[in-house]
């Protein structure tokens, strides 16, 4: 079963994509990066990319779900995150429209899961994906390795359901 | 020139549509109204719903811009704005799709330019959209006359520029 995990922004959207096979508590990284976005093109542009580039990432790796982290509560900067949630909108649109299973997952699930500690930071996060999946170097820039945790996270609770 | 007023939500969506006619300065109301979502549904399902909504009266309506107003730099409630961006989001792809001029007007202008006053309550904007286009009631909800707001002000600042 294969799993996309989803880092949105309106810069850099990372994607990290993953196999699960029955029987096996760990899963297995098929392809990671990052969907980049013009910056300097206007924000109607920039979302229509995302969502062209996404449903054609989609097209190609045929998941059969789509994970993203749940939104928190509390944000230190809610600017920045009200812009994020524009290209999340736009992610869970083309989510629905491949018809594709949704999974929403806590941060500190996600930290816990690839590092041990729910409140992890983001070079914590890229070190441990880096040493779960044997690469020789982290994976950059952190969107990535945080859309990798994302997918992991989701892909070993379904290994567990799988057993 | 046709105008599309658009109020964002995840449950509710507004919508005004207005013409401008060189020459005259006060705008035409063609049609409001709103995009209601199913709110027990999955916000994938409603922002898929939002999305095929708006692209139909896009269609159907023809308009040659479409109006939002812009982001605060400061929100009471973050975690409403950014479900809303969610909308927003999906809003903006639609635009950007069906190749309309996008306009983002500030919150206090659009109100200012209806009321008066760019701190008028929802009410009072409410009451300026009944008496500019001579309704018998007021539009209702509150995104209905929002999103009529939305759009006078950006139909007023082209005709101004029509002139």
């Amino acid at each position: 079963m294969r799993i996309l995990g989803i880092d949105p922004g309106t810069r850099v959207t990372g994607y990290g994509c993953v196999d699960v096979t029955p029987g096996q508590l760990e899963p297995r990284l098929v392809e990671a990066g990052v969907l980049k976005l013009d910056a300097k093109a206007p924000m109607p542009k920039r979302l229509a990319q995302l969502h062209a580039d996404l449903s054609a990432l989609i097209e190609e790796l045929k998941p059969a779900g789509l994970a993203v982290e749940k939104l928190y509560a509390h944000y230190k900067h809610p600017r920045t995150a009200i812009l994020m949630a524009h290209a999340r909108g736009v992610i869970l649109l083309a989510a629905a429209t491949a018809g594709l299973e949704l999974e929403h997952l806590p941060s500190t699930e996600v930290k816990k899961s690839i590092t041990g500690h729910g409140h992890a930071s983001k070079q914590q996060v890229q070190l441990a994906v880096q040493t779960q999946y044997g690469l020789d170097e982290p994976p950059t820039p952190v969107d990535v390795s945080d859309a990798i945790a994302i997918a992991t996270c989701h892909a070993r609770r379904l290994a567990v359901e799988m057993m």
